[in-house]
């Protein structure tokens, strides 16, 4: 009962945090006094499936550690961001159901969904942009920034002749009347969508038209207009026993089927969510803002990613650290340069990372201040992973690079060093003890 | 007028052939004398979609055409076989549609679906398999001899947690009850399914679990249990201005999501419709049903298939040609070696051809009787391939045999020899007439 009361207490304080268009700054310092308990400098980022819930339901790890997380009124003790490759929904709804889930109130500043980075993305906002996914596309789409939205549910009415997979849906007349369309200039995939046979048909007819459906694919532009994807999951955790489907499954279809038709390859101008660089580095910006709303005087040094997916979780913790070292090498180098030092070139890594694995075309631009000094992985066993049964199973007359099955996107080098974690625990719970051990600071 | 008395005429006729259990030896003497014109000894094997129809529309010149292949009666003058690729019907309701589109009766026994040879594949008739399809494809499974039936819904029902990509169609409580399911021995993939991600979804865990869904992945057999597969046109032509997606695009996502989740390719014990061999050994077997109840002495010599797609119709015609010319080798020279000839050895070019080119594991066995001559192909230019306008760009710098884009199954050699037709002409009015010209027989 006494938690539920901190919680209730902590819920109308929060509230009148995110409620607030600009709260951060007007309420950041009367509530230091709550949270602010030495000079703590690390920040969590929290994946949510396979660590938090699984399907629709708790993993019991996770309310208790929540509990240690937040004081007795209800304020987290150190900035905390969630950060899932779910796109499929406002980050309003899922701020409200792990508010529900972990009783804590979770405000949507502190979440960030695949398609988050969108909004910086700029350069796309004005153009006429074809959506897919499930549930609230156009809404999400607006809410981001796009002013001219089309749906594949608009673009079926449109042109109803495309879209013939399905019997029972084809149209009843042999010449539908089609409606005047404009042309399509950019593709965004915000997640796994329903009827994949329609998407995929409707997203190749755009590709293979320059984005105008009513003319013949003999005009075929390569390379094709830009498409941006949110989440490249392959697989995530629900209850069932096994892994199931996730957005980079319809993405390797996308793929494939584009390739088998064209003989080229689908180009990314932009592939957002774990494990790519620009996502952590928006991670970065929310956790920087829940600093100051904590009234944190010190920036946030040492980030811990915590998550069940190898390949999206953990690769893109230790990409993200990856970059935060050769940015601070060149940083070294520029200032040695600017000193008359003879440097060799700058963020020399950086360059050595492709730009997919950055983000894309513009990804974010660079945090300004501080960037912290490390990102360490913490790999959970309650989700995709596990420790006694592995994602799959490894054949002994392979060496470990072999042994190994990508699953991590077509375009992200299959380097095995970004697939170890910097620590491995069962749990959620033992993963943020182990955080505040490390960080040599009281947890209860 | 006359035209329409003469069809309902010759329809009553044609019941009374098509009726009976085993017609053709109680018809076939009496209705010689309204057929045989001559000693005639060829057949025609008409591909349907972008030859005869585009999506429900009738093309106009197979009307006309079919007009001068039926007698005054009714009867057609040489035997007529419907080669078509499509699966997820039955053939009673295809011929049905045919006789109402092209106004002559056509009988179920002229109708060969993807799946037709599957009949023959008795081996796997006692199994118990998951179908893959849209339509009535249990009660299709049934009809062709299999026995214990699991549908991808029925599958569904059994295990609720496993398909969740749809977030409306996921099970309501978390722990839904599962029924017990006695494993899958094999999977049958008839025709392109509705709502991919579910059969992809589904289909993937029934190979993974070596038919167990409820079992871990991580106990994966290779190879996995049997695959048939009917149909692997990749794209076929409806009302649309641009090819539509077929069941071969659903092939190649099953086929990419496979090697993506286990570094395995995913095998086919059995790949039959065209352009495997086994279709054709199959349609011979109907021609030549045909030509009994025609009351024909002679055996069917030459055979013409005509067609839209180079890559079913043409690929599979000039491979059936092929197959037939190593077949006659390899008889000659078995005749050669009895008489005490040194022969080398037998059918050489047959063993050059892959088990799927072949048709698969099982195969029909080689009809009993002599083989015709030849397989002729003829191309018409009312479908997927048209002569102004080319299937796909093609790039002058480029050599011909990379200009051409493989759209073939993978399991396919890409010969570009075999996607050169006999004949190319622009309708199948024009297509019928040169057959006729060919062989010094008068149509009309």
């Amino acid at each position: 009962m006494q938690r539920i009361k901190a919680f209730t207490f902590g819920r109308q304080l929060l509230k009148s945090r995110c409620g607030s268009a600009s709260p951060h700054h007007a309420v950041s310092h009367s509530l230091a006094q709550f949270s602010s308990q030495g000079p703590k400098s690390f920040g969590l980022l929290f994946d949510i499936d396979g660590v938090l819930v699984r399907g629709r339901t708790l993993i019991p790890a996770a309310k208790q550690c929540f509990r240690n997380l937040v004081d007795h009124d209800g304020n987290y003790k150190v900035p905390v961001v969630f950060v899932t490759n779910a796109g499929n929904c406002m980050r309003q709804t899922k701020a409200e159901h792990l508010s529900h889930l972990l009783q804590v109130e979770v405000c949507p500043e502190q979440v960030m969904l695949s398609h988050s980075p969108l909004r910086m993305f700029t350069q796309f906002h004005k153009m006429r942009v074809l959506v897919s996914g499930q549930g609230p596309v156009e809404e999400v789409a607006q809410n981001l920034g796009f002013q001219d939205v089309v749906t594949i549910d608009m673009l079926r009415d449109a042109c109803p002749l495309l879209d013939v997979v399905d019997h029972n849906r084809r149209p009843k007349e042999p010449s539908p009347p089609s409606k005047a369309l404009r042309p399509i200039d950019a593709i965004i995939l915000f997640g796994e969508p329903i009827r994949w046979e329609t998407n995929l048909q409707l997203i190749v007819d755009i590709l293979l038209t320059n984005g105008n459906p009513d003319t013949a694919w003999n005009s075929i532009q390569y390379p094709h207009i830009p498409v941006l994807a949110c989440n490249m999951d392959l697989l995530w955790m629900a209850e069932a026993k096994n892994p199931r489907f996730g957005h980079g499954m319809f993405l390797v279809c996308l793929e494939s089927l584009y390739k088998k038709i064209t003989g080229y390859e689908l180009k990314y101008q932009a592939l957002i969510g774990k494990p790519s660089v620009v996502t952590y580095n928006y991670a970065e910006l929310l956790i920087k803002q829940q600093a100051e709303r904590l009234g944190w005087a010190t920036p946030v040094k040492r980030l811990y990613a915590i998550g069940d997916n190898p390949m999206a979780d953990i690769y893109g913790a230790n990409l993200y650290n990856r970059y935060l070292q050769a940015s601070r090498r060149a940083d070294t180098k520029m200032q040695a340069a600017s000193g008359g030092g003879g440097a060799g070139p700058l963020g020399e890594t950086i360059d050595e990372m492709t730009s997919t694995e950055l983000g894309g075309v513009s990804g974010v631009p660079r945090p300004e201040g501080e960037l912290p000094e490390r990102c360490s992985s913490i790999l959970v066993c309650t989700g995709v992973y596990s420790r006694d049964q592995q994602e799959l199973p490894s054949d002994p007359t392979l060496t470990v690079t072999e042994q190994r099955i990508f699953h991590g996107h077509r375009d992200f080098r299959f380097d095995p060093a970004l697939t170890q974690p910097s620590f491995m625990v069962q749990d959620v719970k033992e993963a943020v003890e182990l955080v505040f051990q490390q960080e040599a600071c009281p947890l209860e």
